[in-house]
């Protein structure tokens, strides 16, 4: 990439900073879990001082809240480089199409190790700290199952949805399967899978 | 209940040495978390010597198996109490109404304290300790699935459930969203929603 000679010095340091702390944050999580994680440990890590981090974010949880968010939009910009698409779920008319879409790239994602160890040693970790549990939920999760919220709604408005179905519940039919099977190993996941589960979900399992 | 006379008294005792070890594991896991809950700490809680769990158990991880297991046993037989029925799902021809009282009773058990705490804590360690994790999806979880499975082919004989579902994958429709609305605190759990699932799943989302 060209170096843009408008941006000083001191916030191209600042950027590289910033990115040596999201990824120690996100490595020593995944290696020795969240409660021994500490921001004298992420500093020590990514080089840089403790101070530096204090002055960006109040507490470890902060941290690794922007390192996922950041993990995530880099995902996102992999996916679809073009940023004025914005994230909502591709609406193509072919409700079943995008919903396998971009359930198959999450199947993607959940593969990939260097997202798949920090999210895991997260998610544990929330399971018994609700407090933390509740903070990534509503910042990182429920952003996501909104995406799904709307492109339901869409659907409803072109009528491959019932108007009486509650589309935040809806989506649980085929998200939470996937996140079951990821999450407690109670399954191999694949795209062949995940596209079952939307034929499930939208045609349902007693005979039409 | 009437004592047994036919029964001597080293039974009893062994059998109460049983319920108190069981009784101090699940409070201690619920209490300490997975990684801290010792065989020491179990023995000093439930009154007994170390020894009588080691003659017993090889491991924590095989005392906190068979404590999950009487656990389940005994919320099963408060449901039903009676034992020739088994713990299949009932099957009165109607499956929505069969799957619906059953994950009733499941909202029941996951908001029970005494179910809820230690399940939470194993559930937590599981997702981060895979050997573990796979002992209990395969001891504890999977065997409970069968029973949808079970229930889910005898519909498909019966004709309500189509033939070429997989009852594996189809029970994670209504199963799975429970499961993650408890485990990461995603939404609230009620009849009313296990309900909504149940319909969901059957007759899908798309109108018929």
């Amino acid at each position: 990439m060209a170096s843009n000679p408008a941006r000083p010095d001191a916030t191209r340091r600042s950027e590289r900073s910033r990115r040596a702390i999201y990824d120690a944050a996100l490595a020593l999580v995944a290696e020795v879990g969240y409660p021994k994680t500490t921001i004298e440990g992420i500093a020590a890590r990514a080089g840089v001082g403790k101070q530096t981090i204090y002055r960006w974010w109040p507490s470890k949880a902060d941290v690794l809240l922007e390192a996922f968010l950041d993990l995530g939009e880099q995902a996102a910009r992999q996916a679809d480089p073009d940023p004025a698409a914005g994230y909502a779920i591709p609406d193509t008319g072919d409700l079943a199409a995008d919903l396998k879409a971009v359930l198959r790239a999450t199947v993607d994602e959940l593969l990939d190790p260097k997202f798949e160890a920090p999210s895991r040693a997260l998610a544990a970790e929330g399971l018994v700290n609700e407090q933390l549990g509740r903070v990534f939920v509503a910042k990182l999760l429920e952003p996501q199952l909104q995406l799904y919220v709307q492109r339901l709604r869409a659907a409803q408005d072109a009528g491959q949805v019932r108007r009486d179905v509650d589309p935040r519940i809806a989506l649980e039919l085929f998200v939470s399967p996937l996140a079951q099977r990821w999450l407690q190993h109670t399954g191999p996941i694949s795209y062949e899978y995940t596209d079952t589960l939307v034929d499930y979900a939208l045609g349902g399992i007693a005979p039409r």
